[in-house]
């Protein structure tokens, strides 16, 4: 059986968990947060999490893991047959991580757990974080989701890192990040109204206590 | 025909370059600077380089256009056909773009062009390069390819992103950054001394003063 190395908590972990719960696909979790111990790097090379073991061996980076999960496993789809429209959801994919994702998790620690950052990291993030959004308008379709009819892997992608970046960005800016992809509200409201998206809301909530005593043991170190 | 929005000395666009030579396919290069005008826009959404227009459209980010290429033409491919080999080097291919160009390329206006950044950005990339080349170092096989027996995407992302970094590791930080990962220096080499390597470092060189007198201008604005 497949295992999944993260925790609940994690937007990352959390996406690979969607496309499980979709394609209802049976995998055990393994809790664990992201550490440098020589044990956990012999599994997962950055250290990072999520990370999926198969019978194969271990995958990291979420986007190879939806994409292995979705070659190999049957169920719902989550990328299209055709070439050319494959090629535009994995680009989908990688636009939301890198031009939304990425820059926002920059304000993460300050955003979500009041750790003053750098000005000029923020003023970085903020111009990568309304380029990355206008850029993603631009190249999707919400009609209704991120790459037309189908529900895709973009949508996993936005669902998880969306909603973060759009905190980021009302806390620290004072900008309506979403209002700069139209579509993209409506689409978040769709999504989270999703079954497996509410029990994945659920174990969240109920992990975040951990997470929150384990994170303040860390930064008093 | 399949036409290549970019230029010679972007190394995402030599990326690219060097898969369509190693697979023989036909394509007309566009020469391009990355900008932000209406009619690039509807090009690539990003206004970035490369860009690929194929038969059903155009398609951005690299490892997406890579992907592409490759299940779409004959030739020397670049993925494995088994499903977790092919997995892998995806992975690699991420990682190198995550852990080692992205936090190079912070830097790039300081290593090559003089511009002297902020010290705190030169912390995190001095740190986020030595984690991102150990953990290549945790990932990859350089025997004598970065995932094994055979040239994949990975050596052509490593390729192009593994010297520059160096670079600017050994500039900003006096780092040997490739020591990090042993078999990184004989890989390059390797790979430095193909024909098509060869080729595109030539064109690289050629196209260097107009890129330059283009950077000129545009920071003097």
């Amino acid at each position: 059986m497949l295992k999944l190395y993260g925790f609940s908590v994690s937007n990352y972990f959390n996406m690979v968990k969607m496309a499980i719960a979709l394609k209802q696909i049976d995998c055990e979790d393994v809790i664990t947060y992201p550490n440098q111990t020589p044990e956990y790097l012999a599994i997962s090379p950055t250290g990072k999490v999520p990370a999926l073991q198969t019978d194969d061996g271990v995958l990291i980076e979420t986007n190879v893991i939806l994409e292995y999960l979705d070659e190999n496993y049957s169920g719902i789809t989550l990328y299209p047959a055709d070439a050319y429209q494959k090629a535009r959801v994995k680009e989908l994919v990688k636009m939301i991580e890198l031009y939304v994702e990425l820059p926002a998790r920059r304000c993460h620690a300050e955003a979500f757990w009041g750790i003053r950052g750098e000005d000029i990291t923020k003023k970085e993030v903020k111009r990568a974080l309304l380029n990355g959004m206008q850029a993603i308008s631009r190249a999707a379709s919400f009609s209704p989701y991120i790459a037309g009819e189908n529900l895709t892997a973009a949508d996993i992608f936005f669902l998880y890192s969306a909603d973060l970046a759009a905190k980021v960005a009302t806390k620290l800016f004072d900008i309506d990040l979403l209002a700069e992809a139209p579509g993209a509200k409506e689409l978040l409201a769709k999504l989270n109204d999703m079954p497996e998206a509410k029990a994945i809301a659920e174990a969240r909530k109920e992990a975040t206590p951990a997470f929150n005593a384990y994170l303040q043991k860390a930064f008093q170190k």
